[in-house]
This record gives C-alpha cells, sequence and structure tokens, in this order.
C-alpha cells in the first residue's frame, strides 16, 4: 500500500493512547489521537457472540487490499523473526524439554530440523519469534500480533490443507481478534502487570484455528471461552525466557481452545462481557466497542508495524538518526569527535547502560545503539551480539556518546549532531523513526531485515523462495509449503 | 486422626474467611475464626524463592502424622472421583479432541484404556475428577486441591519411577502449595471472578511435579514463575463443561512449567510477589504470610475436605438431615405429609428450582435433593441423575417439600421436620453436616463414595485392590501402580 493511503487510513482509524511510563507506549504520545476517542462504551452485551458471529461469517474476498496487503507484510515479517531466533539457546532448552511429550511429527519447527505435533510446534515457533524482541508490534496496544497467531495457523496448516486465500484471511482475522479485544481493555490490564501479547494473544489463536477449522458460531464462542480461560503471561518475566514462553504458549492454548470447540466441549455464552467473565476479571477498564464496533469495516490489523531494529523501540530515533548522517556523509568512525543527543527522559531511564558486556545488554544501552549505527548502519540483531559490544571500534565510540535529557523532545523524537574532528556538526532531528506507523518499513527493508535474519540458519536458495512464498501467499495451493521450505538442511 | 485431634487442629489453624454470597464461602460462616486472622501482611519479599526453597528441601518424613493421613484421604478420594467422572460426555470429548495430538502413550486415563502422554493424561484426568462437583475442598479457599496436583503426580509416575513416600510428600507440597498461594490472595481473587481451583492449581502442579524431578531451589523459581505466567479459569464458565477443564488444564499447565524449568528455561525471581507479578496482577489482595508463614509447621493440606454428596455444599445439611431422619425411623415415602425445613436464604437463591428436569438441573433443586435423600438415603451421583429426577416416587415426594427462610438460620444450619400422615413430627437440627471440617467424612464413608462412582466403570475386584493401593501408598515401591489398576478392562 502506499504510504499516503497508509497515514489516511491511521488518521482516520488509529486513536492511540496516551498512557503508562513504559517507552513503547510513551512513544504513541507523538500521534493524534482520532475518531475512537469520542466513543462510548457499548453496553456488555452479546459481545462474544458477535464477535464469533463476524469470525464464522468473514471471507477473504471481504478483505480490503491494504488489509491484506498488511498481512502478508505481517507474515513475512513473521517468518523472518521466526526462522532468526530458533537457534537461541531459549528455543534449544524448549525442544529438549518437550520431545518426550510430542505427538505425531505434524508440524514444522521454522528454522531447525525438528517435527513435532502441532500444539507444540506452534509454542516452539511462537518462543523463536519473539525471542529477539524484534517481531511486529501493534503500537495501540503494544500487542505483537503475529507470534500467538501466525504460529498457530502454519502449524496446523501442515495438518490440513489451508489454500492461501483461507490461510490469509485466518491470519487477518486472528490478529484482529487480539488486538481488538487488547483495545478493550488497554492500558489499565497492561498496567496492572498482564503481559498483553500473551493475555490477548490466546484469543487470537483460538479464533484464527477455529475459523480454518470451519467451526460453527456456537463452536467459536466456546473456542473463545475456552481461550478466556487461559490468558498467558505477567510483564514481570520481562528479561527472562518466560517473556518468549508468552506468545508461545498463548499460540498452543488457543488451538487446545479451538480443537475442543471443535467437538463441542462447551463454554459459557459471554466469557467475554459477563459479569465474571474475562475483562472484569483480567481489567478495570472495558470498553466492548472496541471489540464489536464497526466489524468488517474498522481493520486493527492494518495498523501493524514492524521493528527495523532489534531492540526496544525507545532507541529507534537515535539509531534511525546515526544511520541517515552516516550514510548520507560516509561516516567513519575514526572522524567522530562525539555525538550529542536530545532526548527524552524515558531513553535513559530504560536504556542507561553504558558499559554493556552482552549483546542482551546492549539493547539497553544508548550508547552502544548508536556507536554500532555509526560503525556498522544497522541496528539488526547482529548489532546486539557479544561480538557487537566487545567491539574494539564500537566500545570506543560508544564513550562518545552524550545523551542529554530535553525538554520539549517527546519519546517518538530525537535530535542527534555528530561533531567530527574536523569541527564540522552534523544534525538531524527525527520526528518519527523508521517502522513507527507513520514512517512504516518499505517491503525492501522488510526483505533486507529477513535476510538478514535467515542468514546461515535455513539454506541460502531456500531465502529467497520464502520471502516469495510469504509474498504470493494468496496464491499458494496449500499455505503449509512456508513452513515446509522455512527449514534447517 | 481421630475426629477429636482433627478438631483441635481446626480451631488452631483454620482462619475461615467470613465472604461473598455464594455457598460454599457462606458456609464457612458457622465456623470460628483463628489465629490467621490477627497477622499482619508479611513484606512482598523473597515469597517465591522462600517457597521454592522449602519446596526443595521439605522431606516425608518431615510430615506429622495427620498430615500424612489426610494426604491419604486426598488420593482415595481424588482416585474415586476421577474414576467416576470418567465416562462423562465431557471426558469422551476431550479423549476425541486430543488424541490426535498426543504424544507416547505414557500414562493412564482412570477408569478408561486410553494412555496418553502425562501432559495431556493429567489434563483428561483432571477434567473426570472434576465434573461431578464431587472432588475435594479446601473451604477456606474453595480450591478443589486434589484435581491439579494428583491428576499431575500420578501421570509423572508413570513415566519415571516415584516411592509411595516420595509421591506422598509431593502430593502434600503440591496441595501445601496452592491452598497458601490461594490463602494469599483469597477472597478478592476469587470474588472478582477468578476460577481459584485453576488459577492457584497451576502452582500446585508445578511445585509437586518439580519436587518429584528433583529441581534445585532456582529451578522452581523459575517453575513456579512459569506456572505464574499461566492462571486457568473464569467464574463464568461455571454450569459448562469449561468449569472441569480449569483443574485439568491447571495440571497440564503446571506439568509443562516444572519440565521446562528442569532444563533450565529461565523466569523471573519474583513472580509471585514482584510489583509486576501474580499476586498483584491478580488480586487486590495479597497477604504473603499465608505462603511463607509457618512452613512445615502449618499444613493447609490438613484441611481438606470431601464432599458426601454429589451437589453444592449449600443442600448439604438438608440432605444430611433427612438421612438421618430416614434411616432412624427407617421412613418410606408414603408416610410423609410433608417436609417442612427452616434454611438460610442462600439455599433458595442457589437451588430453588422446583421441577428439575435432568440430572444436573437437580444439583439445583433443594426439592429433589431431599425428596431422594428420603427416599434413597444417600445423595451421590446417581441420586441427581436424569433417572432420580423422572422417578414418579421422588417426583410426588418433591412436591411436599417446603423450605423456609428463617432469621437465624445460618448456611451451615438447617431445621428438618418431617410431618408424618399419621401426625408424628421427626425433627432435626443440624449445626453441621457430615463433610464439614467439624464433621468429617469417616475413611468408611470415604470408602462407601468411593466403591459407589467406580461401580461398573472399573472391575468389581479392581475397586477393593484401588482403595487398598491408596490407604497404603506409603509402602508402595512405586505410586505408579495406582493409576495402572484403576483402568477399565
Amino acid at each position: 500500500m502506499p504510504i499516503t493511503d497508509r497515514r489516511t487510513l491511521l488518521r482516520s482509524a488509529a486513536a492511540l493512547p496516551l498512557v503508562t511510563a513504559t517507552a513503547n507506549m510513551a512513544l504513541a504520545q507523538g500521534s493524534e489521537t482520532a475518531s475512537g476517542a469520542a466513543a462510548k462504551p457499548a453496553p456488555a452485551k452479546d459481545v462474544t457472540r458477535t464477535l464469533a458471529h463476524y469470525l464464522v461469517t468473514a471471507n477473504y474476498d471481504d478483505l480490503p487490499a491494504n488489509v491484506r496487503k498488511e498481512g502478508v507484510r505481517t507474515l513475512l515479517n513473521w517468518v523472518g523473526v521466526a526462522i532468526g531466533g530458533s537457534h537461541h539457546q531459549t528455543v534449544d532448552i524448549a525442544v529438549s524439554a518437550l520431545s518426550p511429550f510430542s505427538g505425531p511429527a505434524q508440524a514444522s519447527l521454522f528454522g531447525r530440523r525438528e517435527r513435532f505435533d502441532i500444539m507444540n510446534a506452534a509454542f516452539i515457533n511462537g518462543v523463536s519469534s519473539h525471542i529477539f524482541d524484534y517481531d511486529d508490534t501493534h503500537l495501540k496496544t503494544i500487542i505483537h500480533p503475529a507470534g500467538p497467531v501466525a504460529s498457530a495457523i502454519l502449524a496446523l496448516s501442515e495438518m490440513q490443507p489451508v489454500s492461501g486465500k483461507e490461510f490469509l484471511n485466518a491470519l487477518v482475522l486472528g490478529v484482529e481478534t487480539e488486538c481488538r479485544i487488547g483495545n478493550a481493555v488497554y492500558p489499565n490490564h497492561y498496567d496492572v502487570g498482564w503481559h498483553i501479547t500473551g493475555t490477548a494473544g490466546v484469543f487470537g489463536s483460538a479464533a484464527a484455528v477455529g475459523k480454518l477449522l470451519k467451526l460453527n458460531e456456537q463452536q467459536m464462542v466456546w473456542a473463545l471461552g475456552l481461550a478466556a480461560s487461559q490468558p498467558v503471561g505477567l510483564r514481570e518475566s520481562f528479561g527472562s525466557m518466560n517473556k518468549s514462553f508468552n506468545p508461545g504458549r498463548a499460540a498452543s492454548s488457543g488451538i487446545f481452545a479451538a480443537m475442543l470447540a471443535s467437538k463441542n466441549f462447551t463454554s459459557s455464552d459471554g466469557m467475554i462481557e459477563a459479569k465474571r467473565g474475562w475483562a472484569n476479571t483480567i481489567s478495570t477498564k472495558q470498553d466492548y466497542n472496541e471489540i464489536t464496533g464497526d466489524l468488517g469495516k474498522r481493520y486493527e490489523a492494518a495498523l501493524n508495524t514492524y521493528k527495523p531494529f532489534a531492540c526496544g523501540i525507545v532507541m529507534h530515533p537515535a539509531i534511525d538518526a546515526a544511520i541517515q548522517l552516516r550514510n548520507e556523509n560516509k561516516l567513519t568512525a575514526d572522524q567522530v569527535e562525539r555525538v550529542e543527543l536530545k532526548v527524552h527522559p524515558l531513553v535513559l531511564e530504560l536504556t542507561g547502560k553504558k558499559t554493556p558486556r552482552e549483546g542482551l545488554e546492549g539493547k539497553f544501552s544508548i550508547y552502544h545503539a548508536v556507536a554500532v549505527a555509526i560503525v556498522e548502519g544497522a541496528g539488526g540483531e547482529k548489532q546486539f551480539s557479544d561480538r557487537a559490544v566487545a567491539d574494539p571500534t564500537i566500545v570506543a565510540l560508544r564513550g562518545k556518546v552524550i545523551p542529554t535529557i530535553t525538554p520539549g523532545i517527546d519519546p517518538a523524537q530525537v535530535d542527534m549532531t555528530i561533531v567530527l574532528k574536523d569541527s564540522r556538526a552534523l544534525n538531524r532531528r527525527i520526528e518519527h523513526a523508521i517502522g513507527s506507523v507513520e514512517m512504516p518499513m518499505t517491503d525492501k527493508q522488510l526483505e533486507t531485515k529477513f535476510a538478514d535474519l535467515a542468514d546461515g540458519i535455513i539454506p541460502a536458495p531456500s531465502i529467497r523462495r520464502v520471502m516469495d512464498a510469504c509474498w504470493n501467499v494468496e496464491t499458494l495451493p496449500n499455505a503449509a509449503e512456508i513452513a515446509k521450505m522455512s527449514v534447517s538442511s
């Protein structure tokens, strides 16, 4: 979709909330609020059933072109991060722990050779895809939408044939479900401590899998009810393997819910909205209009975004500025006298580590992030590796990065001045970093990210083939092809 | 344990809460409160680690005799209800839905012939054991403790040898863990809508399985953290199959957590007590002293109770009175002119159905419950069957049951007068019904309940053998024997 169209859509539909003291959320402050802000909460009536009715009746042909396109981009980005994370220690452990219990070898593990039953495969692929914190983001809720949904339905598509069109429709509906349910309870639900990707994500997985299982309306109500019974994830786990556990478990628990419902395992009818249902139990805010309003007209799935840099969004403006100045001026580290940064306080609060010793710590160091961006012109996973944080050139340069908290700079912004040894001063102010809703990554940039992640994990010729299969998913007779060609040799 | 000892224990340790308008909880009003009421909340420091340390160091030899005895009774009661529920439609559906995904045939399904991997087996057995709402109850929290724990470790014991003593120790520790964590957040957590059996139960399963996997302290911290990430169940699902889903899923998710932790899949260190951890996220009340106070001295596991009647506790006093008067007077239905009942308002609010048409509806009919108790002298699952509610003699008699809301009658009490056609009036006032903490079921009564549940499901000779194996669990070389002999022929 052209960027102009996308921006028009955003202005009309994306009510970005003004909330809470975390980097991702604060970044949303820069964006305009829109129609959603004025909407009155809908009464808590038939929310689950209305959503279920929509899910079982919505067809691929109903999807607007821009929604289809964003669904394809969501898929491609997810496959890249799932392959990229697949040999992290976290995944090795999960594979080792679960292999004694796996059922038939129904589904692939992206980037690996093992095959597991679809629930365990969905769990492991969901873990892989979130390990680097490099996956997609629905900025209004900070949900990472693809993890719970794509993990589930790619596994399912290896068990029962699913056409590419059916697949894309289910992916969009799953993302739509989790993001709408997330909207209904965000920010209160997130603020109190829930990892919303896991709590809303299980609905996304159940909805998408239920769609592909062709559940009837009542069965879909039950699937959503069983999903409501299995919220996953607390923010306290951030910084441990447990964070990646959450989208994985949301994926597998959603399949579990949908499979039981498909055999008429019952739940109650109003599990989302009833007095002692999900939204009242799990949040002090409930806006049901976010779930049932304009179904089939307003698409949260069209608002998905993708990270160009493998770190928290709070550092993205600075990395973006550094790469722009580097590339435009063909800068090398030895030219740099110092780098002055005007930043929002959150930048130092969240990413103030001056001397990171491990790659993971580098993700919490604005000093490292700027230095490596100038030296290597990128902010991918390789730039936050143990190798990168120990590189002498980068270590020397990070000591020259001087961030200053500056009134008037919001978290989406940065003002960077690189002072060179020849006394020149190069300035760049960023209003919206690449990867934000206002400045989406291009298809080409998504491909570069994908290739960088998959490099050395799946065979080189497969990288192009998998990307082409994702771009052309709507023409595939069976979406399982994508999973089957995404394994290591 | 002699009843007198048990009562002494209860007086010193069981602080029964005065809370909320549900039958089970209101019934607790009749009991005295004790030391717990005066305790100040402990600071939120090292709660998860303190609990983990206790779990990994606690030995069978540390268990007081009364705790061991109650653990054995918990086991026997659980096996009975798991066998009894095993052919309910809910279980048939779960077996059908999950069989395509099961791993190796590692563990038995109680009362059935199929074998599943331990996680799926634990889920299904957990469902079976809760179907009739006839399982054990920790009255202070309304947790049904055995479902999540026994389901998990009986399955595990079929995969790796577990001595009977190790097994009983793990069962007690699992029950202790879930009930203590439940105490810390009850009643607020339950009142807002959580099905506490599923939310606290996953900790019980993870702790017990982790104990048998011989996790070290750090691994146990992670297992509890991964358990905290998977709360199961909302009260809104009550009345559907989803209610039984909850203890089953707690069992399997607890195994999932412990197995990952055993391979060093990490979580954060303070997942129960941290600012954005479980207790703060899931409850507005947190009393950490309930979790870490007097570990190894105060045993919640000693306070478990067992239902003599297969229905909500609110009707138990009336059923108890009816059976006593029937047996003492050798009553038959044709002698009865009318049955006058003085009851608490909750009895009619919760069980006021006058003309139940199905067995399940009979569980919500004080009219049926009293009538069937007089006719059949029992209140087991057979007395709440479709057959029973359609029996002409019982239907006729239920029309003669006259409950009257009476000030001064609390929910644990009933005052029943059976007026006979010969004008005699038989009166019985119940202060604490059989099965309450004050009037525990005897071992003999537990055996009668077990035999009634298992009748026709497992071979007749197995019934005695399984009960003996449960009573003698501490002498078994391998606790798996119990599961292996509890299957249908």
